[in-house]
């Protein structure tokens, strides 16, 4: 049986990870459970999967979440409260869930006491993965990918060498103004925005998908996630989202791994390593489908794209930069104080200001992230 | 090093496992070379690689090739120089590709010999498969697959476990006559037929492709490399040949080979297993490819597949009727004796009039198939 822990259990992949938890309840034992602010979730799943240990975001919501759940779950709250659920538990594995830059701390805890990793918040490799690999290093420790292109890698790499690896593409949807040209998406709306193609995602991260930053994030992550140079991954513009993402081998084999579009299939192979477990997830009929389509990646059509690159390939603080702002330009789009355009214009503008650290601490991390933070609101 | 031998060194795939040992010629020491009547060939082979076994098919070709090659190489002939140089060298790999039942007798001996046989003779698994596998348990041997749509499943099998397949399918092209309707088969020739679009092969092969026996051989191959049972084997139509095949596993994940079609590719791949070497081939641009294509395949329109299916679930002696009646069949259209269709016909009339025996010795097989070829030769 597996001991868990989810932070960021209301969110897309953390309910998406109960469906999985509920599909297997025998092999699964929910040690801890943190949230944000989706009181009425949170209360229903912490009664339900019943966690030594939950947290929830603020010291106001556990005082309203207290009365509703077992006497003999562990409330807190905040950023503590995320810690305690993702270090303090029993849990043998962690999902980290949670979007944004508050699953840094959080999996760097889990990883100090040892706990294999089942990573979701891609903010964690992307600003420190160089202090996340070294420490999980240090402690033995696995992370696992949870995002679909990066366990099709990893399922991709299974009993191969790293050594014969001649390079990985991941693959793009495209998002959801895949086929607009520049011109067309000067006046698109937030509304247009989240209508995402084939991916039933957060708000963010589908905004993310649309502006190619999500798989600028992806790229950095998998370079820290598989240790390849940013010269070996390559985006590849596939509009089905079936075949998920594919490895290279020096020989010319190509290993692909394919699917429907469903985040419960890699959130469980992330469970189920080494092993696979049966799914309730749709099966894929290739006959069905028909017609698979890829297109040469554009770095001119997605400029977000190339960005992520670049900063990769400097490394330090760039891609804290690069995603601290994005994460406030993609709030203002979302707000409708900017357009979506302006998207790429704030991150490229914030980039240009800044002079990259190299190997951070992560107190540098926080300072860079916090200054990019304030430029790009004050754009 | 590894030392190899190559038994059916003239043909397709002969000359291009000996294409790769020129690639890597560090990694290969060539103990043993037969070829059937390609004197000419042949010898170059001999005196290029220096085999200190060598035979041809017959002792009248020996007496011609003598004088050719070097002195120490020790010349056999026929079937008995066959199984020579299968099993009477220091080769730790056998490549068998020679084409036709001949390759049994040759396959048995070097697995009773504890060499690795790298297996490119269908008709070895078709016919006797029980044994072949038996023997192969019994003496520890590794039976690696050449044909690409088996070294495609066996790379995607990598790592993994067998008892999370869920199944494995095999694409095929479709071969020279994939988007003819039945009536427009009627009139097809020789020469239309020997046009398969993507794969340079032999004749014999490429009219095996064109009827579907082909892939229909390669289904019950598949059945006993890896051990499914004939419900968990699926035939994809995919005319582009670039997915090579694929395994699904019961998560749902599907894992999939690609590449350029170039038999060398899994040639290396059953040579350099576990690791991968660089190659020559052409590597894959799935952006320039642009789509891929995938349709249900049809036992209507392709009956030997259907054949192929019932005779494998049959088992015994019946894929061995089943294969004799095609070889007989495909040589009298190549010489023109018979139409297209009538290699169908022909096949099902012979299989009509056979009762299957179970679990035949090499002595029973031998009669189902000499049996077969005089109903085939007489029909």
């Amino acid at each position: 049986m597996k001991k868990i822990a989810i932070i960021g259990s209301t969110g897309s992949i953390g309910t998406q990870t109960l469906d999985v938890v509920q599909q297997h309840p025998e092999q699964f034992s929910v040690e801890g459970l943190a949230a944000g602010s989706n009181v009425d979730l949170f209360v229903q799943q912490v009664n339900r999967f019943r966690p030594k240990r939950a947290s929830i975001g603020t010291k106001q919501l556990a005082e309203r979440v207290r009365p509703l759940i077992p006497a003999d779950v562990e409330l807190s709250y905040g950023d503590e409260g995320l810690i305690e659920v993702a270090a303090g538990t029993e849990a043998d594995t962690v999902i980290t869930a949670v979007v944004g830059s508050a699953g840094l701390p959080a999996t760097l805890a889990a990883i100090s006491e040892g706990k294999t990793v089942a990573l979701a918040n891609k903010e964690t490799l992307v600003t420190a993965g160089h202090l996340v690999m070294a420490l999980a290093k240090e402690k033995g420790v696995s992370i696992l990918p949870v995002d679909s292109e990066h366990s099709a890698i990893f399922q991709c790499l299974n009993g191969e060498n790293m050594g014969d690896v001649a390079g990985i593409t991941l693959t793009a949807s495209g998002g959801s103004f895949r086929d607009y040209t520049r011109d067309q998406l000067v006046d698109v709306t937030v509304e247009d925005a989240l209508k995402h193609p084939n991916w039933s995602m957060g708000a963010k991260v589908t905004i993310d998908s649309a502006t190619m930053v999500n798989k600028g994030l992806e790229v950095i992550e998998a370079h820290w996630l598989f240790g390849l140079e940013f010269e070996r991954i390559g985006v590849l513009l596939h509009p089905e989202s079936i075949v998920h993402s594919f490895v290279e081998y020096r020989d010319g084999s190509i290993i692909a791994q394919l699917g429907t579009p469903d985040m419960r299939v890699p959130i469980q192979y992330a469970l189920s390593y080494p092993q696979r477990w049966t799914s309730a997830s749709q099966r894929l009929s290739l006959a069905e489908v028909g017609k698979l389509h890829f297109r040469e990646m554009s770095f001119e059509r997605f400029p977000c794209l190339r960005l992520a690159f670049e900063c990769g390939k400097i490394g330090g603080t760039a891609p804290t930069v690069f995603n601290a702002a994005n994460e406030v330009a993609v709030a203002r789009f979302l707000n409708r104080d900017i357009s979506f355009l302006k998207i790429e214009y704030l991150i490229e503008t914030v980039l240009s200001r800044h002079v990259a650290l190299a190997d951070p601490s992560l107190e540098a991390i926080k300072d860079a992230d916090q200054w990019a933070r304030e430029v790009a609101e004050s754009l």
